[in-house]
């Protein structure tokens, strides 16, 4: 099996992301992502507010479930999933909501924090434009690689 | 304390949301609701696909998010956290992804499995226009009456 | 591949169950399961009393976990990681604390909601001894199947 | 109000913590703590262990619940608490299992990473003796003023 080359791979990764129809819509910005990592934020838009003005709950979810998903693209387990033509997906993901995110970006770092061979475990923290914590996320990344 | 007629209220509720710009942005569509229960869908459109093409689980997220708050709109113990201009906020939310959607809609049942003074517990279910289950969901609901 | 007759393996389980240290140790008492299904209490004793007086979390956490394995312990699929020495473990247990335990027992129902080939998702509702639900409890369980 | 000295708050709570029932019952034991803060363990001993023989996942649930609870004790918030004849609850617990615990102790380190008026997040790391991450959890406080 070839390793693929990781500054081919990041750019590839990058491109895919800036067209990426849901992303466009969801106003999700990648900041900068490797293994195991990823950082990424969404700004505060009239349509993605709730009733109460603030970012939506569903907006900040959406934001951890793909910046972690971000974080896994570049580990070598997610490498062989793609060469075997396996699968990955979302087993769960969880949000608790520590402060309501009025105005500019919500920022999220995620890691994976533990990743074996079926199972990863990934965390997520985000910000507010002046550092406060917002949310944290966590999710269960289910691995199953092909024949 | 006055009750408010609950046709009124309701809709006062259904007019909200038909206007809303964020259940436009994504697509949500509040079928029925009453005190402590609500039904909502989102359609699976282009922009709402992740990368394997099946809806993105943060609008699976967000789905169950809206539709939780929903449920919560019509009871008595939100009426007056309004009147008393209190607050009423998500504490956490969390999806157990079962399968993934592939076209069609995503039909969410949420219910307030538990009402307290300060703690309501709210549980959700997420079928597929087959009626086969893709996703569960739960959240605590923080509520604070004003003075 | 021999299937197991369901009658003696039942009875077996339930041997196993009567004289295990831990179920012993923490009164874990086994009322009835199936596949997919289990029922199981813990009565409040003296040592399993929060310093309020009440059934501790970590008790009731005890309870769903161990109830929630039951569950699993007759499916065809549990029975296929045993005969090809392959393993099953808990990604994760979350419990839903909705009323103190105050007297009596506490009453656990299990379901495993979902079973995939890899992974499960299973419920669990526990009641006092007057019926009322006191926590709500869910688990993540991976399968993991030998060569 | 008059505030407690943390010296002797502490020291009473390591006696309690020394003679209670449930702590001597699980094996569990306060290694040290602070406002926001605990660190303690529990050690592998026969009647803990799972069928596979490894630490149960209730006892690392009981673990880390009740390290959570201990981390709250000297904050100021619960000393809010205790005068008013408040009330400090639960609302939920989360388990995820990275690995398992075959011998030696649990190691469990709680932090309150926030704490409202209303609503405290804790999070928790459960070691192995070799240092390595056997569990994470979380938990969600509910503090309630007494009049």
């Amino acid at each position: 099996m070839s390793q693929p080359d990781p500054d081919k791979l990041k750019a590839k990764l990058i491109a895919f992301a800036k067209d990426f129809a849901f992303f466009q819509h969801m106003g999700f910005e990648l900041i900068d992502f490797g293994p195991k990592w990823a950082t990424a934020r969404i700004a505060l838009r009239p349509e993605l507010r709730n009733a109460n003005g603030v970012m939506h709950g569903g907006v900040l979810a959406t934001l951890i479930d793909a910046t972690i998903t971000q974080a896994m693209l570049m580990t070598d387990e997610y490498q062989q999933v793609r060469e075997t033509k396996g699968s990955m997906s979302n087993a769960d993901l969880r949000v608790r909501y520590l402060r309501p995110l009025t105005d500019g970006y919500a920022q999220c770092e995620a890691r994976i924090a533990h990743l074996g061979k079926r199972i990863g475990h990934a965390s997520a923290v985000v910000t507010n434009e002046q550092g406060k914590e917002i949310a944290l996320g966590d999710s269960i990344l289910v691995i199953s690689l092909g024949k």
